[in-house]
């Protein structure tokens, strides 16, 4: 496998078979066809043989795929077969979620450290976190060696955060500020915006 | 245009070219190439050129295309010229988020009103809503003829609130609940997770 060649749109619906096949796992099943797994993501059962053979060969002709064997391959493709750490910029409604959010443990990433600009708040707790300061910011996550950053921060300041971000080392940003990141090219940045979601689902309605 | 043939995956991007779009308006541009779209939103332009053309004729040779044309034809396109109600179900840290969120207002969408199923939440402030009890969310949503609904309930009762949105008439539910939801073919459901983004920029780390 040459991760340099994979297309992008590709690798954006890896994490989505993922997904899918982790909760077949979990209801106990241990096989499955890229028809089911198709119509469990909505997408069709001759892309995702072409995507997944992409990878290598996986599953035979007539007896599918093992649910466990896939996971664990795509989990190895994806780099979650380890634990990423994570900081959260933006002690927010949004910050506060990502802080408690339960679905990050058996999906590759740990929250390390939350931070705020507002000295009101720097100092406080949320759940297991101290409220840091971003003034330390790029100091304390150059120290940690993070490389990815969870960006809630209010549209107006989130270029200039990102840019610290940069500095101190992140390669990944996942921004749920309304606003399009200027970032270098080796930086990436995945936009969680959900008015875009919605916008996805008027078409139909 | 006929959009029971546009493919779903084109239908997908332009929520992201319209905010592409909408950021270049707020910046005071007036007019804009696919090359210019594409650097903004990481797709080729030989592929924007060719999503556009799936609704008619945009922008001429050279001179590209102008920005609030395009705004305004993709916003009918998505239906989103007019605004939607939108319900929140589930009062925790990211219902609050979306509750107070001021992203919706400019994209199409208007929260009316936020559900729990826990007694000692009903009946308390977000803002300016008052939490109501889910107990009677199905008779509010036919009432209002609200079609679009957030959820943001723990997995394990994802699906069974799901059922109870779909009775009520909900046709589009956007689902923070990392689980996925059966519903019937007319209703459509988006997923919000971050995991499946941040699993997404770890293959490129």
């Amino acid at each position: 496998m040459n991760a340099e060649k994979i297309p992008d749109i590709i690798v954006g619906r890896l994490p989505v078979y993922l997904r899918a096949l982790q909760r077949m796992a979990d209801k106990g099943l241990k096989t499955t066809s890229s028809q089911e797994l198709g119509d469990q993501v909505g997408i069709s059962a001759a892309q995702i043989r072409k995507d997944i053979s992409q990878f290598g060969e996986f599953g035979k002709q007539g007896t599918g795929y093992s649910i466990e064997f896939l996971t664990e391959r795509l989990r190895s493709i994806l780099k979650v077969d380890r634990i990423w750490d994570v900081v959260v910029v933006g002690a927010g409604d949004m910050g506060h979620a990502l802080s408690n959010y339960q679905g990050f443990a058996d999906r590759g990433f740990h929250v390390v450290a939350i931070f705020d600009n507002k000295k009101e708040k720097v100092g406080s707790k949320i759940g297991e976190f101290t409220i840091e300061d971003t003034e330390t910011m790029v100091e304390r996550i150059k120290s940690m060696g993070v490389k990815i950053a969870m960006l809630t921060v209010p549209a107006t300041a989130a270029q200039d955060v990102a840019k610290k971000l940069v500095q101190a080392g992140v390669r990944a940003i996942l921004n749920y500020a309304p606003i399009t990141l200027n970032v270098p090219n080796n930086v990436k940045v995945q936009y969680i915006d959900p008015s875009t979601h919605l916008q996805r689902m008027t078409f139909y309605l």
